[in-house]
């Protein structure tokens, strides 16, 4: 067993792959990653990836590890690696990790960023979702701030892909931003995120905006425990996978 | 015959366009607009454009315009063409223009901009082309300014798209910008271009970039008038129509 671990972060344009998650057949970040770092090094297995973004979600943050034989490879994978790569893919860094680093469970924190438009505009269509009709952004803040702190977040996750006891939350960052006048981000950050959480948060925010629910809708939904409760899923085009956190 | 004229100015990513001109069986810019437009006002023709954009071009102030019976065709084109245009194209403006008004006859200018990016980025790789290899940004921009004034363009004008005895530009302005550290854009405006001349430029100003040329070699490529003296055409993607000027 090797003792080095290489921490690569990565960036990728969602829209051609497939997700993050490797699967037969498909064009998949994880695959993609796979096949470069199979012909620089030998893969003790699939390297694993902080965070399982779905197909069309987008990273400039997402993070991966391979155990490393000496450290030769650790400069082997910088000189090789970031010109292997299609160009929706980027790597934004290779760092030496310390002994036991794994990108999935060393991680104790996902940031993510939900980008939506209030105008049409062709060049940010692929990046930012645009919900059609007027939006109350001081009702949604209003219900981004009542989801900070630790909770089940059931409602928040689609039925099929709960694990029994592993629903719990701690929603350490919510913020609704405008970061110019015609765009809307929600940024959040947890110790860890269910399926689909990010978006159906945004879907359930949005619904908020434009009055379909109330502002103070948000405790009422947490304590169903029933993704029923909850609003639509917002489309993963959206949203983008920022930064993992790891202990210093 | 009409005397009343609406002008508009559109925008549009050139990615899944075949390009400005309507032609059968393609997805165009204009006949896109020309298919929406003819449900909301009788066309005496195709709806002309200011620049004619190549497949894989941008807009951002594309020109168009058509003749309206009376005044409340202009509310109508206002209320209803927004909405019916693809989600790859967006209406910036439709105004009253001045009787005689043709988008591309009354045109006294026409601004590009050409994008390229000094790093991998993949959100950026639709509008930004990446030439390879290190540049001498300030030989460039010695190449770039020798560009501006009026002079016969033919050198970088594809052979086949020649019109004898059109080939006079008068080159405004020409400037060669960093926008961040790690892009390039050139603004080019001038009262009219040639087929592919503004790529052309592009790619001779990235020769000269990368060494191929000395800083020097503009006035003799003009002098050439051959295609052959000058460098590459570089891709579409990385282009925009920016602006048209009008007379006041």
């Amino acid at each position: 067993m090797s003792e080095l671990v290489a921490k690569i972060t990565l960036a990728y344009d969602g829209r051609d792959f497939h997700g993050w998650q490797i699967q037969p057949d498909q064009r998949t970040v994880q695959g993609t990653l796979m096949d470069k770092l199979g012909r620089l090094v030998e893969l003790g297995g699939i390297p694993p990836g902080a965070g399982r973004t779905d197909a069309g979600v987008h990273a400039t943050g997402q993070v991966s590890s391979v155990p490393l034989r000496d450290p030769t490879q650790l400069e082997r994978l910088r000189e090789a690696l970031p010109r292997m790569v299609p160009e929706d893919m980027a790597i934004v860094a290779i760092e030496p990790a310390p002994v036991g680093f794994h990108a999935r469970f060393s991680a104790t924190g996902r940031r993510y960023r939900y980008r939506m438009l209030r105008r049409r505009d062709p060049f940010r269509r692929s990046s930012h979702f645009r919900p059609h009709g007027p939006l109350d952004v001081g009702a949604m803040r209003e219900a981004a701030a009542a989801l900070a702190g630790a909770h089940d977040c059931d409602s928040f996750c689609v039925k099929s892909s709960l694990e029994p006891g592993r629903t719990r939350c701690e929603l350490r960052e919510v913020q609704l931003l405008e970061p110019a006048p015609d765009e809307l981000a929600l940024v959040i950050e947890a110790d860890r995120f269910l399926h689909s959480m990010v978006r159906t948060i945004v879907g359930t925010l949005v619904e908020v905006g434009r009055g379909q629910r109330p502002a103070g809708c948000i405790p009422a939904i947490l304590a169903a425990r029933d993704r029923e409760a909850a609003g639509f899923t917002a489309p993963p085009h959206g949203l983008v996978l920022e930064a993992v956190r790891y202990p210093d």
